[in-house]
C-alpha cells in the first residue's frame, strides 16, 4: 500500500555553529515523504514556486514519490532559514519568506482520494483540515504540527484533532496546548481532544506513544555525532506512516515497531544536512539500527 | 550477600511549589541504604549528629540496615534545605549547614572490610577514597559523584575513577566533567578516566550504561504525579547496587535488570516527600512496576 503526505515543500537555509548550507530541500513534506518511501510507495501533496530547483524534482522522484499533488505556483518556494545553537537543541528562525505557501491550496488528483493512510505534516490546520475534506473513506490519518499553529490557529487545530485517530507533537508543544508539564497527564488531555493515538516526541530522548494498548516507550537510536536535527521530527513521522502503510496486519500490531523504524529513520536525517545523509540511507541500514537498537533495550 | 553503602546522612527540608517539608530524613546514604534494602542486606557508613531524630534510626533498622558503620558524633547533623521550581527539574540550594559532616572520616567497622559490593555514594571524593583504602578487595565498586565534587575536588575524584568499576552520574555533570553535550561522546571520554561501566543519568528520561557489552538504553517508569525527586538518583544507584548484591550470577549478566529495578524503586521515591514513599514501597510493588515497564518498551 502506499502512503498520502501533505505538508511544506520547502527550502531551508541552516546555520549550525561548525557550518552553513544555503537553499537545501526541506520542509515537513520533503522529509516525511523521503523517509516513508524506505518502507512504502507515497504520494505527495504540496506546492512550491517556480523557482524550485529541478535537481529537487529529481530526488523526490529517485524516492519514487509519485508527484502528482505536487503544484508548482507562481512565484517563491517557501523559504526558512534557522540557525541552532552549540547543543543542537535549541534553534532560532533568521528567516521565513512564506512564498507560495502563503496563498498554497491542496488539490488532490482523483487518484489520490481513495489512500488509505494520510500524513497530515506540519502545516497550517486549515489546510490539513482540506486535505482531510477530499479524501474518502481514508483508514487510518494523523497529523503533526506545531507551536505556531497552536499559537494562532488554536480552533482550527482543535477541529483537525476531533478527524484524525494520530497526533503527534513535541513535549513542549504538548506543555503548550495542554498546560500540563507532567508528559503522562498531558497525555490524557490530548486523547481528550479526540485523537485514539497520541505520541509526544522527546527529541534524542525518544518518544512516547499512548493508546488503547497502553504507554509505549519508543527509544531513540543514540548517535555520536548530530550535524542537523532539522526534519528529525518529520522524518520520525514519515518513517512511522511508511512503514504502518507497508505492512501487514493491524495498525495496532505494528505500530510500536513502526515508531522504532521512524525513530531510526529519523536518526540518518540527524547526521547531514537536510535530507543529505537521509537519502544515501538504504533500507538495510534502517534494518541494521533497528537490530542494534533491541540490543540496546533488551533487559 | 550484602552491599556496603557510605555517603551523607542528612536532614533534609524541601520546598515544592505546593508543600514544605522540614527535617526529613535525607542523604545519599540514606536513600540509597532503603532503595537497596529491598534487594539484599546493607551494611551503612556515615555520620550523623546528636540530634539526630531517634526515629529515623528506627526507619534504618525497620528496613534491616546494619548501623554498625553510621557515627554518631558532636555537634549537628548535615542539614540541607532545597526549593523545586513548577516543573521539578530544577532545584536551588536555600541552605547548607555541614555540622558534623565537616570533620566526619568513615571509619569502617572490621566486619564491614571484607564486603563484595560497595557504593561509594555521593560524598567528598576524598572519604570516597577513604573508604576504599580501608576495603579488603571488594568485587565490584560503584561511585556516584555530583557537580560540587567536580568543581572544586577534581584531583581527588580522578584519583577515585582510577579505582571504582562503576561511575554514576547525570547528564549535566557528565558535561561539566567532559566539556562535551553529546551524551556518547561523553561515555567514551568517562571511561577513559577508569570505570569499565559508565552509566549517565537523565532523570525523567531514564539512564544509559555504556559497558562491555556496549550501550544500555534503561527506561524510567513514567509517573503522573512527582512529589519530591529529591533522593531520585540515589534510590536509583541504591535499587542497583542492592539487586546485583542479592542477585546470583555473574555482575554483567545482572547490570541491565539492576538498572531497571534500581529505576522503578526511584520512581517510587519521586512519589512523596524524602523518603515518605519508599518507605511505604513492598518488594511485589517493585515487581509489578518492573513487569509494566517491560510491557512498555517492548517492541
Amino acid at each position: 500500500m502506499s502512503v498520502l503526505i501533505v505538508g511544506t515543500t520547502a527550502l531551508d537555509s541552516i546555520k549550525t555553529p561548525t557550518r552553513e548550507n544555503p537553499r537545501l530541500l526541506g520542509g515537513s513534506a520533503s522529509h516525511a515523504a523521503v523517509a516513508a518511501s524506505f518502507f512504502s510507495r507515497v504520494k505527495l501533496v504540496g506546492g512550491v514556486g517556480e523557482d524550485f530547483p529541478k535537481k529537487y524534482l529529481a530526488l523526490y522522484r529517485k524516492h519514487g514519490i509519485d508527484l502528482a499533488g505536487l503544484q508548482i505556483l507562481p512565484g517563491k518556494t517557501f523559504h526558512w532559514s534557522g540557525e541552532y545553537e552549540v547543543n543542537m537543541n535549541h534553534r532560532r528562525t533568521l528567516l521565513t519568506e512564506l512564498g507560495v505557501i502563503e496563498t498554497f491550496q491542496p488539490k488532490l488528483p482523483a487518484a489520490y482520494r481513495d489512500e488509505p493512510f494520510v500524513l497530515l505534516g506540519n502545516l497550517a490546520p486549515a489546510l490539513q483540515n482540506a486535505v482531510l475534506d477530499q479524501m474518502h473513506k481514508p483508514r487510518f490519518v494523523v497529523a503533526d504540527s506545531m507551536d505556531l499553529w497552536i499559537n494562532i490557529a488554536l480552533p482550527e487545530l482543535l477541529r483537525l484533532l476531533k478527524r484524525v485517530d494520530g497526533f503527534v507533537l513535541n513535549d513542549s508543544e504538548a506543555e503548550l496546548l495542554t498546560r500540563e508539564n507532567n508528559v503522562q497527564v498531558a497525555l490524557r488531555k490530548l486523547h481528550r481532544l479526540g485523537p485514539k493515538y497520541v505520541i509526544i516526541k522527546q527529541g534524542s530522548h525518544g518518544s512516547i506513544l499512548s493508546g488503547p494498548r497502553g504507554i509505549f516507550l519508543c527509544p531513540a537510536f543514540p548517535l555520536r555525532t548530530v550535524e542537523d536535527p532539522t526534519g528529525a521530527g518529520d522524518s520520525f513521522v514519515g518513517g512511522l506512516m511508511g512503514y504502518l502503510a507497508g505492512a501487514r496486519g493491524s495498525i495496532e500490531a505494528n505500530l510500536r515497531r513502526a515508531m522504532v523504524y521512524g525513530s531510526v529513520t529519523a536518526s540518518f536525517c540527524c547526521e547531514g544536512f537536510g535530507l543529505n545523509a537521509t537519502t544515501k540511507t538504504k533500507r538495510a541500514d534502517i534494518q541494521q539500527r533497528v537490530k542494534q537498537l533491541e540490543k540496546m533495550t533488551v533487559f
